[in-house]
């Protein structure tokens, strides 16, 4: 194998700091530069080391355990894909199965389930304020433990979307923008549009969109937040990404118009949510169990949806971007107009030329998945990945 | 370890012609003879290595992700164990919990789900018309992701049954025919007897005869058909069936009586059936969800078999087979008359007799998809097949 | 690696006497005192070993499949924990799923999914008389298929609880009592007080009670066991307890009050249990899907069970144990007054005080898993334990 191929992302890995060992990865706006340019390096490396058939196997055994709060089938997969590469078993908290229906704490739940865990992952992006701060309970519950001697050792909570951010597509949307401009460094003036689109569903989470300007808004991009009036995103992640992209150097706006965003645009990425207040609202008759009231919230929320169906990237407002030639960008799945909904996010004509772009897009969320678990529990990655490059074990052998 | 009792299989495998590699495994007609024979050398080398107590592995990582869009036991746990021999970690797709429910493309989620993977093996034959096709669509968009380099690899689909055929089950059949009659030559001019049986539930799958049928004609057996007027299978597959008896030198007839069928055979399949044309109503009814035509369809199939409850396996018929001893298969659970049913597809005396037989018969399903799984996905199978047999690890060591 | 730390545990595993090779583990008082020291001794080593970050890979490949009827998060990932760290892959037969609720035969399961399993972890704690029958079957099912020649090996069965005993709970317990009290032999002439707590809810299995005075019994402890009036558990297994007690010269007595019972006890175990009289009208019922009959059972239980609500194990009935400081004990997840319920088995303070105790005691069940598995699917555990040992693996490399 042509190890001089990999050398020099080992090298780069070498020269950063880093305080990621026995902690969690739970927002990305809490990790330093040198952190997320790990997690992209790695990343990498991991990616193309797998194109050359190369096993990144790194545990013997061990199981990672992840706990789906809501439907998934990308994340799911990216985490299981990620498990699998590294020689970890996977384990699957279904709450419903479990007991935990029935009022255990998340204490001891944390403990139960973790004596012989590496990573466990999270999904919970339902209620506002409650996710995010489930994985830190869940967390520090672990932390409690190991500390007491309890558990041999100290997983890491990997935030597979929360409330608040969604760090692993993210970063693997990063990684699509750094290697479609070339470097990180590239992307410094580049104008992104982050823009509400139009969907015919409701209650989507707002976690897409914040964690993108809360990680886009870090590299002296120019970062345009368009929603329809009504459709804020949470303030406190706002605030966040504007105060980055202020120390980065670049700009951030906020407009009501999608043309206006995605004019001269470099990169846009319109996806749905719902409004700030409306999850708000939401989370409250959710957790008074009202049905009569979010029936009501739903259909009110989708008459005011409708009233923006124009919110849809179609080529016409694609030729407003730079050159006409934007990278347009969606986690998937996306509602495609006259695929999967009447009117929706994106007309056919525009996914079906950046299909295999998003495929692309998401291809990166094993390897940041896989790549965060290295980092958070190995206590020194560089080497390791050396290791890995040097050994180069075939995965089927 | 004895490596001679190997290096036959090894050297029988080194002499076929194959054009596995990186293909899907859907049809077995679509399979040459050498093809066929490839898969039941490393399937008997499998199932002996690992009598042995030698270790399959050949993958280091890697998923095997199956699908399954019916109940099922013998066939999941057969998926799991061929993979887990392999190396390869299991990653369900449970579309209930997925959001491929919501309007996924099956493009879409072929790409997901498979950055990592080496196989999916799907089962999906309740719709006439629609198992295979959509198989066929997915191995597309697989082939069409590596393509365009989104995946790394190309994994393979592996049919788990489909509308059309039951290719690992035919094929495990057909490994119980050659060990209990000596070799596949030996199998030339035998009769086997693939007959409707009559069961008290409804809407049981075509592609159990089918891929007898389909499979069993290629060995100048003589096959005999026989159901009740009115309980056909789909034509393009007798019609396939008749030609390879024709080209192998066998016979084929289509009878309408166990009694004819069993008539001096040395080998009875006795198995219950819907009727082609019930299952092209159901198809219908159940894509317009039109639940009092279901039940109307129901009562009346019901009452139809009612009328054939004299096709059951008993001693009285075993007797007409050659010497009274013909072979009994089934891939169970069989509806065994006074154990698992009142009346059913065979008396409890008959299926005891033969009850180890159908466990041996089943036993082989495992090793026919790791043999599957290795032709797909390795590009010098016998090469790889030495090196297992040479470095005989154990599995527990 | 000091491999002194670990030589005297495959010392102490030498000298004992065993026949548990290709057994299934069902009740701990069938084991030989022996065999219960091996349990403890290699539970103890592959924990220490674990801690030392050192592999337990014992397995190349093989699958040990689960088969849970009743809920559970502890020993669902117990059992897993157990099977990742010895290097088999979990598969789970969920009946649900399955073809099993359509009449399957036990015989026939137990061999359709054993082709390439090493073990079968079953819980089945619901009905009296019926979860250990299960269990045997199941276990004389693959027997009967290994004779055979059907199966090429004999997986065990482990007894993840059943209606009669919980042994995995009882041994970690007992490893809990050996590493709080420093040697087994410490154990002799303290006081264990077994006692039945209240809980605001009903149906809960009589197994985990049954266990610790079917396992304690044995090391010369004076076991008192204590419930109100009409909560007697199944009669034989208290005859076993006081035999085993008379023989290892320690005393067996049953008292109506939680106070008697914690009086100068060194260890106390409040639990709640169902009586056994109503766990048998329980079982008729289920069995007759009576739902107005069990909607009646459960209003009288959880009346009777009212009148029992000073069954708490608070502050002020812990200081009449020795010197106030006995230790607590609990299978998780307790029933905490103030926490999980308003009125329940224990009070807050109590629990909170021997919170890290009860993890503690938990954190065994992996450990005690992996050893019952090792200890029935190796030939020769201690030469394998000292290979482990020798080879000094760390998992993540």
């Amino acid at each position: 194998m042509a190890q001089t191929q990999f050398a020099p992302l080992v090298e780069t890995l070498r020269t950063l700091k880093l305080d990621m060992f026995n902690r969690d990865f739970l927002l990305t706006w809490e990790r330093t530069d040198d952190e997320i340019k790990a997690v992209l390096t790695v990343a990498q490396l991991m990616n193309d080391l797998h194109k050359a058939g190369v096993s990144l196997r790194t545990f013997d055994t061990g199981l990672a355990i992840s706990i789906f709060r809501d439907n998934s089938t990308r994340t799911r997969f990216s985490f299981a894909s990620a498990a699998n590469a590294l020689g970890l078993g996977l384990s699957e908290l279904d709450e419903e199965k479990s007991q935990i229906a029935h009022g255990e704490t998340v204490r001891e739940t944390a403990n139960m389930i973790s004596f012989l865990a590496e990573v466990i992952g999270i999904r919970d992006d339902m209620f506002l304020g409650e996710g995010n701060k489930y994985m830190r309970e869940f967390g520090a519950a672990m932390q409690d433990g190991y500390e007491h001697g309890i558990l041999h050792q100290r997983p890491s909570v990997v935030n597979l979307q929360c409330d608040v951010d969604h760090p692993t597509q993210a970063l693997a949307d990063l990684m699509q923008l750094k290697n479609t401009f070339g470097s990180l460094e590239n992307l410094r003036g580049k104008k992104i549009a982050m823009t509400w689109a139009y969907s015919p569903s409701y209650g989507k989470p707002l976690s897409v969109p914040q964690g993108v300007i809360g990680l886009m808004s870090r590299f002296g991009m120019n970062v345009s937040l368009a929603y329809p009036e009504g459709y804020g995103l949470i303030p406190e992640v706002v605030e966040q990404a504007k105060k980055q992209s202020a120390q980065a150097g670049g700009t951030f706006e906020i407009v009501n118009s999608m043309e206006d965003a995605f004019k001269d645009a470099d990169i846009v990425y319109p996806k749905s949510w719902a409004p700030f207040h409306v999850m708000q609202r939401r989370t409250e008759l959710l957790n008074t169990n009202d049905k009569p009231g979010l029936k009501e919230l739903e259909k009110e929320c989708l008459a005011n949806n409708a009233k923006f169906k124009n919110w849809e990237c179609d080529e016409e407002k694609m030729k407003l971007t730079k050159k006409g030639e934007a990278l347009y960008m969606h986690c998937l799945p996306a509602d495609i107009s006259g695929v999967s909904c009447e009117e929706g996010e994106v007309s056919k004509n525009v996914f079906e030329k950046y299909r295999l772009a998003t495929y692309a897009e998401a291809s990166y969320k094993p390897f940041v998945i896989s790549s965060i678990i290295a980092l958070t529990r190995l206590q020194d990655p560089a080497a390791r990945m050396q290791q890995l490059v040097e050994r180069g074990v075939l995965r089927s052998r």
